[in-house]
C-alpha cells in the first residue's frame, strides 16, 4: 500500500479504504488508528478532524464498504443476461475468486466483524445488522424471480432461502479461511445452487 | 464468577474455565492474562508455570473445549433412541438454548477463534482447523446411518452434506449473534433438517 494523499476529502477515503484493508484482516481490535496513520503519513489531528472516535471511524468503513459491496451485489444480482439461478452463481464465483485472489485470508468485513463486535458494540452490531439485512433483500428479490420463472423451488419463501443461502455462504467463508482452501465454497455452490434452490 | 483455587490441578483447570468463557465473549485479542489472574486471584507466575505463552494457552483452551464437545456431540449424534435426523435437530435444538440463555452472545468457540484468528496465528488455525475437521467427521457418521437407513437423501456423499449443515449452522450463529435473536437458527433447521437432508 503506497496511497498518496492529495486533498482533504482524499485523505478522508484513504482513511476508510486503508481501514478497510487493515480490519478485514485483522479486526476492529487489533487495528491501531497508529498504524493507518503510519501507512498514509498523516498526523492524528487530521484523523480526529474526521472521525471522533475508533467506533465512529469503523461505523463510516462499514458504510463505504458497504456502498461499494451493495453496488456489485445489484450489479450481479440484476444482470438480465443471466437467469436468476445463474446470478447467484456468479456472485458465489466472484466471491470464491476473491478470496482465492487472497490465499483465503481477510474474508468478509461485515460477517468479521459481526463475529468480532457484535458482543462488544451495539452501535456496530446495529450497522452491521442492518447491512446483512439489506444484503439478504437484495438476494430474496433475485430469488423470488427464480420461483416466478419456476427457475427455483417455490416450497419455501424467496426471504427464508435467502436466509439460508447468505449464512450458509458466510459460514463457508470461515470454513474456507480456516483451512485455507476454496473447496468448502465449491462444496456450498454445487448443493445450493443445484440441489437446494433448483427447482426439480 | 467466583471460583476458589484449591490446588494445582485446579488452578489449570480453572485457568482453562476462564479463559474460554472470556475468550467465546470477546475474543482472542480482547482477552488479556491480567484479567484472568485477577477473576482467579492467582499469581502472573503461576499462569506462566502451566502455559509458555498467550498462544499456547489458547492452544490449550481448544483442546479443553473440544473434549467437552465432542463428548456431548457423539452423545447427542449416537444417540440409539432418536433416529440420525431427529439427532441433528436435538443437535441444533441444544445449541439453540444453549444460544437463548446466552441472549445470543458468546456462539461457539471455535467458530469465533477461526474468525478472528486463522490471519493471524498459523498455530491456532492448524488446531481449530482439526477440530472442525473432527466435528463435521461425527456428523457426517450420524448422515451417512440416515442414509443406510433411508431416512437421508443419498444423492450426494455423508461428508458434502455434513460440510453444508457444519458451515450452514456456523454461518447461521453469527447472524444470530449480530441480529440478537434465534430466528436465523429456526430458519436453518426447519430448512436443513425438512428439505435438504430428509429423503423424498
Amino acid at each position: 500500500m503506497s496511497p498518496k494523499v492529495t486533498g482533504k476529502q482524499d485523505t478522508k477515503t484513504l482513511l476508510l479504504q486503508v481501514g478497510i484493508e487493515l480490519m478485514m484482516e485483522k479486526g476492529y481490535t487489533n487495528t491501531g488508528i497508529q498504524e493507518v496513520l503510519n501507512i498514509l503519513n498523516v498526523p492524528k489531528g487530521s484523523f480526529y478532524h474526521y472521525f471522533d472516535s475508533k467506533e465512529s471511524y469503523a461505523v463510516e468503513i462499514i458504510h463505504y464498504f458497504d456502498r461499494g459491496y451493495t453496488a456489485n451485489l445489484l450489479h450481479v444480482l440484476k444482470n438480465p443476461e443471466q437467469g436468476p439461478l445463474e446470478r447467484l452463481n456468479s456472485y458465489c464465483e466472484q466471491n470464491k475468486s476473491m478470496l482465492a485472489s487472497q490465499q483465503c485470508r481477510k474474508g468478509c468485513l461485515i460477517g468479521n466483524l459481526g463475529q468480532e463486535m457484535s458482543d462488544q458494540s451495539e452501535v456496530l452490531r446495529t450497522e452491521l445488522s442492518s447491512v446483512m439485512d439489506k444484503w439478504r433483500a437484495i438476494i430474496a428479490d433475485c430469488i423470488e424471480e427464480g420461483q416466478n420463472t419456476g427457475e427455483i423451488k417455490s416450497t419455501r419463501s424467496a426471504m427464508e432461502l435467502a436466509e439460508l443461502f447468505s449464512s450458509g455462504w458466510s459460514g463457508a467463508v470461515l470454513r474456507a479461511k480456516t483451512l485455507k482452501s476454496t473447496a468448502p465454497l465449491d462444496t456450498f455452490m454445487e448443493l445450493m445452487i443445484k440441489d437446494v434452490l433448483k427447482a426439480c
